[in-house]
């Protein structure tokens, strides 16, 4: 599996933790990192809007299978990427709630609290919540009898955001383009996308914004 | 303020505490409770997609001003009601949430975990959040001195939003014409909207639903 | 009321923050507040080996009624509290559990983690579970109809307690007399201790270890 | 690692359902587990104050090396287990909590809440708990930097409740004989005490009481 860590600027500078939790997780059950957000350096200003943007595309160009986020609470960055269609975003405070959101709602991305009750103990917190969101098969249930209406719901959401939004390019098409250009700007978030990517569209989509 | 108390199946047992708690909190704030979603009857069977289809049509009319919702573990509601134009919903499991997500990202509706974590204690706490969810001014950011990036980026936030969304109608349009007639089809949620909203057009909408 | 705050080295960087929030809550509730540990200055090294000999001082000369205490995750604290008979101290890291230990437990003490989750919205969660601490009838029990053998059992703890430790007095004087005279050392400590206690043999006993 | 596991009477019930994670846990960790309390069967009322008594006969015999224990909150059995030398017990509602525990305090005991936040994901939220208090070297030190000041302080609260309390059996022989009588009434308890116990002064303590 692929996976993305992406960090705004509020929580910029534990970035390096953060990664190091993943990487570590990842490395042992064979997942692959990409760490295309802010990692501390501060040279390239990203808010949970950004990151919205940049897992729309990550996603939705299968790029990448997972996205991790968070922001201050987690809040800003949940709602951001729930905005995007094809991102079906958790919200995770501890191991249990990857879990759960791997069983019941088989998504493809959770948002963390990176300030919120983050202080000793909280490298440990995401180490632990890794470990459960990607180990075992997901899509289960939970508890186990309630699998078929949940795994029923889950299909029914992907319908509803798919009814409610615009066609995915008209609706990109539609956002600021300074948003989408600062969004995709970053040079490991390029490396990512256009490498990894398997939609043409979408690639000439972000060409453009770049060249613009 | 108007708020709206919504549950859906898996926990609708559990209507009676929760509403108990908020007519408590909201009554001696001068608040409005609306009980409009399952109250434990199980006579009119809502999922947390049909959560989403109420609340966007309720906070879009202006019938209410808050949403209070939630499931099992409140992700799929979570997720179901930010899938909507005009919603925007936290995730809130302790007291602490509700301020800081009012703060930051003053929205108008929360999502709750009712069966996650819900033991000994869980009506306590429900109680605790809607103090804080509902006490004071909104929108002063957290901390104060981050209000101005954070009130910009909520605002950015919606717009986002409604680039990437259908008009709403039209969105609502898109929907499966089964899901919206279950989700108006509950008395007590058409009494509070029919009376307190706002919108003809969204009001003109689903009469047609309820007459189809 | 009257209520001691103690912080020890660890954390002691946060007594502000707190004493801020507990004079709020107290102040309104008609309570009284003495910061009795460091205060930030690091001039009188507290471990909370420290903080348990203070409460136990404080609590059984009725100088004070009821002791905040904590370190970084408040285990250290809650263990060297309970050390002492005729401290109750509990662990609290929401307001729900301040409300169900006075219910329950009907302590006088509570200790809190200073460090693990302190973060964003940290000193919210203190103000929050101060509030739910210091208001209304302690002992009621929870839920209500187990209130008597909750009682019960609350007061056959005192019993084993008392059953298992040795006369307060002689258990003091058995301890390391250094740890003991940095425990009485401070100055805001002694003002409470000497203008507030009842019990002149403790008083005597603190007086000694001071003079020796 | 040998692990006693005990409920008390008011989540009796649980008891199946914490085993089972607790054995496959300690199972795949080479450690053997001794269900010592109540299993479900209500035949053998014991409150937390029985669980104290177990915990300080099992861990001074060297009977187990390690107790989980808890009841609705957690907190009597806290308090209770720690009234009891040489027992040095933490609370724990998540997984980082026993790998800090481990880590600064090095205790030998755990008390969980088991009505309190006991809903779904509780028994995942056990298992998680459990992985991490029975993995990898404890003592360590969090941070690892402070380790020489946390072990330091584990050890002067040692020998602060040594000072404090009784000789332990003199302490036994000065508790209400019928509490000690109920404690050790269990068949359970006695087969793991009387066939691991390794101290006769206490053994005959219990034979004595048994038979009184």
């Amino acid at each position: 599996m692929k996976i993305a860590l992406m960090n705004e600027f509020s929580q910029a500078g534990k970035n390096p933790i953060i990664l190091e939790q993943l990487n570590d997780v990842a490395g042992e059950l064979g997942h692959e990192v990409f760490n295309v957000g802010m990692d501390g350096d501060n040279d390239h200003r990203l808010t949970y809007i950004h990151l919205g943007i940049m897992s729309g595309l990550l996603l939705n160009s299968n790029a990448v299978d997972f996205v991790v986020s968070g922001c201050g609470t987690g809040q800003g960055t949940l709602m951001s990427l729930n905005a995007h269609p094809g991102v079906v975003c958790g919200y995770c405070i501890e191991p249990s709630d990857a879990y759960l959101f791997a069983q019941i709602n088989n998504g493809n991305a959770l948002a963390l609290p990176f300030a919120k009750g983050f202080g000793w103990g909280a490298e440990l917190n995401c180490r632990y919540i890794f470990e459960k969101a990607f180990t075992g098969v997901t899509g289960q249930g939970y508890p186990p009898e309630r699998k078929a209406s949940q795994v029923e719901n889950a299909g029914i959401l992907n319908d509803v955001k798919a009814a409610l939004a615009k066609d995915y390019l008209d609706g990109l098409k539609a956002l600021d383009p300074e948003l989408v250009k600062t969004a995709v700007g970053g040079e490991r978030f390029q490396k990512c996308f256009f490498e990894h990517g398997k939609n043409k569209e979408l690639e000439q989509f972000v060409r453009g914004v770049i060249d613009a």
